[in-house]
């Protein structure tokens, strides 16, 4: 897959450095040839950590690893692969994780229990670790602040192009900074995804806080992205803190209601929601970026499912694909989420036009308007439920013939 | 879509007639050129009559009309579109439903509310009723026993066959018939599919008793089908049993208890199980049918949940038609399921091969079986949890281009 998606960004934005983050990546020939796969990040002492995981019951060797050590609140390195996911591997899996953290810590001077680990690519092939250590040297010697798109680029399977998102914001009067990186999405096995971001920054909060704001944050961006309806093995989003910017003269957040941290949230939620979108914008086979609003639920847990519901339909998809606003799909969508929802208070809108209106094809709308409408490559279908107060978001793509071809072709 | 599914039995089967049924089709120019699109069964005096409807909150007027007037148990006609669904189409859809039963209720000489009804096919366009009553006399004057193919090619819409099937097996000492007809399948809107299964029988069975035939029946036949995880706003079974096999001596069945129903039971399950599979076989570009098995879960409830996440997961049905053994994927929806599972205690099998064992890799498959294996139409993707006693048995398809092709492309 050499093709980037339609829907990619112009350029990689332009990232700055995060202090107390040095980056460094390398060729360890897990699977792929003539590209870097393994990205090491040293952290500097005192760095904080949270994370969110898959809530797979069939976790990979990693996941189950970072779960484990995420309680110490604590980091110094990462040390992440592409290639292979280490996932259902068993003992050798877990001895893989193990080696990698003994050989990371070395490198880096510390516990390997602070050592954060994932990794993607492969399913059921055991890792050979020991590759890490052939280029361990070659990383911590080339480790330098930020080499964000190089970062990017190891962590790539088949992402068409590499993901960051970074952000500038003041904490008390000292500016701060937060830089991510993601990879997408389609979700699992040769030669495929899993959604793996780091997020990274300068800000002296605590690993509590720090849990506090990937716990909300997620919510609306990455929980609010599907492909596929299906869920990584692998997936992993790690937060760190170095805290560096104390030096700096940034004060040390520590309780979840410092008005001083409105503003930083509000940045760190922008950059997850930017790296999420990238996500879906590269989804497999993905033609089109689709934004389903739904609002008039009786709650927002209610519009969520049923934005879930619309976004995951693969009847609805394909209808995107086909550039048709095939109505009907939704109300079936909306149908089926098992919802509290009446027929005969639905409207349904595409980009904007209204297309159904109380229960009936709405009899103002215009053929020529829609068709063109649908064109685009960024489609927001809206629901009107018409019940309560209850309004939700959710991003996903278009299901598309590439997406088969890449998920069932590869052995053709 | 003129190619027959390469699944699709050999020939229709063989149907005897029903006592007490008598069927006609007619084109009434709904939406289709050149075929049947109107079915009417009428029913002989005392037909009792039970139904399962869609669980869509946002179910078609049809739906509507048959929810309300299944409570009185008793039926006299049956009349069912193709190319309509009457569907999302607020105040005149409700009124076409109420026109239709009239003009058949006048047909059959019976009561509007002893008169069933089913429509398939474009969604939110008016429905006109009237084009019924310009076909009732032709129909009413053409009914005639045993019609069972031409029953089952009316009510088709993106169907590449008719589905019939049939069973006799004694009630008491006395023969009785049970015959089935159905469409399938990929869900809903312009040109497409609903699910509508109809089954008859000249078996004196209260209404009360057909209710729970067909509750226990659908749990593992129909409602263990999935093609895209898609639910119509139309699905429809109704059964509907004459009771005129009396007159020949069978014995009249009112309690759920009564020995001589088991045979019975079990006929009419196999009738169900048949159908079912049938609209399996038929899923909107299927290339294959794909059962999937899976035991020692902590629960039969489990079992279904783990099932229904294997088989409705994008990911594995591409694998699937692209005739890769991809278990990985088969874990991830395993470990998406959210039911308890245990990575090192998973094994999975295609087609009897064993490729995964306690959590890895089985070392001892031969990768040229397994490949020449998934090249076979039936696959059987077997799951063991080693955890319990649970055990669920799920139909569904693979996720062709066609699929995709079929929903996508129409209106390009």
């Amino acid at each position: 897959m050499t093709t980037v998606s339609p829907l990619a960004p112009a350029h990689f934005p332009d990232m700055p450095p995060v202090d107390g983050v040095r980056i460094a990546t390398a060729a360890a020939g897990i699977r792929y040839v003539g590209r870097t796969d393994v990205l090491l990040a040293l952290l500097e002492r005192g760095t904080t950590v949270a994370g969110v995981l898959t809530r797979s019951k069939c976790p990979s060797a990693p996941v189950d690893w970072c779960r484990a050590h995420l309680k110490g609140g604590e980091a110094a390195a990462l040390i992440v692969n592409s290639g292979n996911a280490n996932a259902f591997t068993g003992k050798s899996g877990r001895e893989a994780t193990k080696l990698t953290a003994k050989l990371a810590g070395e490198a880096a001077g510390c516990d390997p229990r602070q050592v954060f680990l994932a990794s993607t690519g492969v399913i059921g092939e055991p890792l050979d670790a020991t590759k890490f250590g052939a280029v361990m040297n070659e990383l911590t010697a080339s480790a330098a602040p930020g080499k964000w798109h190089e970062a990017a680029a190891a962590i790539m399977t088949t992402d068409t192009f590499p993901k960051g998102a970074a952000a500038i914001v003041r904490l008390g009067a000292t500016p701060v900074t937060i830089c991510g990186i993601a990879k997408g999405a389609g979700m699992i096995a040769p030669d495929m995804a899993t959604m793996l971001a780091f997020v990274f920054t300068d800000a002296p909060v605590s690993a509590r806080i720090l849990r506090g704001l990937l716990k909300d944050g997620v919510a609306d961006t990455f929980n609010a992205v599907t492909i596929d309806g299906d869920t990584s093995t692998s997936d992993t989003l790690l937060a760190f803190a170095t805290g560096a910017a104390a030096a700096r003269g940034a004060p040390r957040i520590t309780l979840a209601s410092d008005p001083r941290l409105a503003p930083f949230r509000k940045a760190f939620d922008a950059v997850l929601a930017n790296l999420a979108e990238q996500v879906a914008r590269d989804g497999e086979g993905a033609r089109k970026l689709v934004e389903v609003l739904v609002e008039g639920a009786t709650s927002q847990r209610s519009a969520r499912k049923i934005a879930l519901s619309i976004a995951n339909s693969p009847l609805v998809k394909t209808a995107i694909a086909g550039e048709d606003a095939n109505w009907g799909r939704v109300v079936m969508a909306v149908g089926k989420a098992g919802e509290p929802a009446d027929r005969d208070k639905l409207s349904i809108w595409f980009n904007g036009i209204r297309v159904a209106h109380k229960g009936e094809r709405d009899p103002g709308y215009v053929e020529a308007e829609v068709s063109a409408a649908m064109k685009q490559p960024e489609i927001t279908l809206k629901v009107a439920l018409g019940l309560g107060r209850g309004r939700d978001r959710v991003l996903t793509c278009d299901l598309t013939k590439e997406y088969v071809a890449i998920n069932g072709d590869y052995r053709s």
